[in-house]
């Protein structure tokens, strides 16, 4: 379930252009204006937002933003002002850059979105630059990390839902996991090959059956040798596929008990899902932290940034 | 150049209907009739006359297709009158089937297409399957077949043209693949990455620059070694992305010179090229044999099946 919270009656297109267009007028930028209005606006609105701006004031709303905005504010806002797929194709772009390389997002993104808006961010990102996202990320990595990453971002996984899980094919998948793990043959071809094309159901239903017959869970089993980049790369997919909740809900702890926040870490998340699951990883932050996920929040952050946030898990009125 | 003549006046799909509808009727069927029709209309047309016979005899005409014809003649008309992206969905799905396992088929579907067809017809093979192709694929080969043939039906290839080459990297990366093929190292990491992730014109840019630099194509390296099954694999997804006219006239030429013509072949690359690139591949097969394509398969077949055949290659009139 989303956080975002709507208004009742939504203003036209046209009075939020003109009312962010005035937003950005005269002396000083009026943040709490930006916020009021975006910050409450589902993806199909906002793009109406852009367009009407871009048709009526002759700019680009997200250049304008990134004129009058800074910081980790700024990077919020454009961040959530972004379409979902441009979004993330921006997001995959970045972590593929030589100064801000990170295999973790590319996992996260390629595994926590349904297929076919993984697709469309491909889409994105083609239109975008030129190349496709396989082959800048098989160019940028090597070794036993691009035989589980390529596959990961390749693949056009089935959604399949529970009813359509093959209950048999689980049973010996989970024993061939099972042997790989306890020779810790982690980077066997027949465990990538499961964890990169089977549907999220398939894998779900797997890893049950993992857990029934060997006693523990997968990501347990993994615990001991987690020092290693690869596997921590194995786990998080795991992770993402399969219980994607508690993955935010880790990344945000992370981010939050951080000596100094990891604001790139909280905006990515809280950006990327207040559209889409929000509310359950506020549930799994409450239990797993004792305290609220905005609370938590509103200590480490401060100013436009803070607010920006907080209204975007539904913190304040809309 | 696409060989299907469509005729300048078309009849409204509820003629073409009626008359398919007659032609199934009473004592025997009107093989030529259904000929005369459908071996004349794009596949726009043909979904068309498919949803209004739905319509208006409540029957689903591949069904009745099905019903009425046999042998090579119904594989082909049947093959035909699919949707493109819903054909290849069928011929991947036999392909990877036990009994019509046919990696070739995978390979050159996977490197003929644009990428956006053989996405769709990825989604084709999921909703029809609720299975993907990459799990299919990945599940029932094994070894160094699966490490070409997967990325190869995974990934999705920027559809690039010559403008966007990237000449410093053609240049690099025909380096790397001609050490790889000295060296024998056919199964390499980075030979498959290029082969698999590139664009078709980086792709081409790359071997021509391999031409260049190496005095020889990259296929004639291969050659001394063709009897292995992967190097053969290898070849075809090569020739498949960047001359796939000639990969086709090479099929032609194979189907119809075999002992007993292989109508499997023949039919497929018929069917599928009809709508495309037939006249390219008809110029190549005259070059290379010196018998036009139409003339060979008159003298190798017969009856509704060659008069179908020669149909969609543009030899009647519409």
């Amino acid at each position: 379930m989303a956080s975002l919270r709507i208004p009742a009656n939504i203003p036209l297109p046209e009075e939020d252009s003109e009312q962010l267009h005035k937003a950005f007028k005269g002396w000083g930028t009026n943040e709490g204006m930006i916020i009021s209005i975006l910050a409450h606006r589902n993806a199909t609105q906002r793009s109406f937002i852009r367009a009407v701006y871009a048709a009526n004031y002759n700019k680009d709303l997200l250049k304008e933003l990134d004129k009058e905005l800074s910081g980790d504010f700024e990077r919020a806002v454009m961040l959530w002002t972004l379409d979902p797929t441009e979004r993330d194709a921006y997001l995959v772009k970045e972590s593929t850059k030589m100064f801000t390389a990170n295999n973790w997002v590319l996992v996260e993104i390629a595994c926590t979105r349904p297929a076919l808006e993984f697709f469309k961010t491909k889409q994105a990102y083609q239109a975008r630059h030129k190349t496709s996202l396989e082959e800048d990320v098989a160019y940028h990595t090597s070794g036993d990390i691009r035989k589980l990453l390529l596959p990961l971002v390749s693949t056009f996984r089935y959604d399949g839902n529970t009813d359509e899980v093959n209950v048999k094919l689980a049973r010996s998948e989970a024993k061939i996991l099972h042997k790989n793990i306890t020779e810790k043959a982690y980077t066997d071809e027949d465990l990538i090959r499961i964890l990169t094309t089977r549907s999220k159901a398939q894998i779900n239903a797997t890893l049950n059956h993992f857990k029934d017959n060997f006693g523990s869970s997968i990501t347990n089993f993994l615990k001991e040798d987690s020092d290693d980049d690869y596997v921590q790369l194995l786990k998080t997919a795991i992770k993402c596929l399969t219980i994607p909740e508690k993955y935010f809900e880790k990344v945000l702890r992370r981010a939050i008990n951080k000596m100094g926040t990891d604001e790139w870490a909280l905006t990515r998340v809280v950006t990327t899902r207040a559209e889409v699951d929000m509310e359950r990883i506020k549930e799994e932050y409450l239990r797993r932290n004792s305290i609220p996920l905005d609370r938590a929040i509103a200590k480490d952050t401060s100013g436009d940034y803070k607010d920006m946030l907080l209204a975007l898990l539904g913190h304040d009125h809309a």
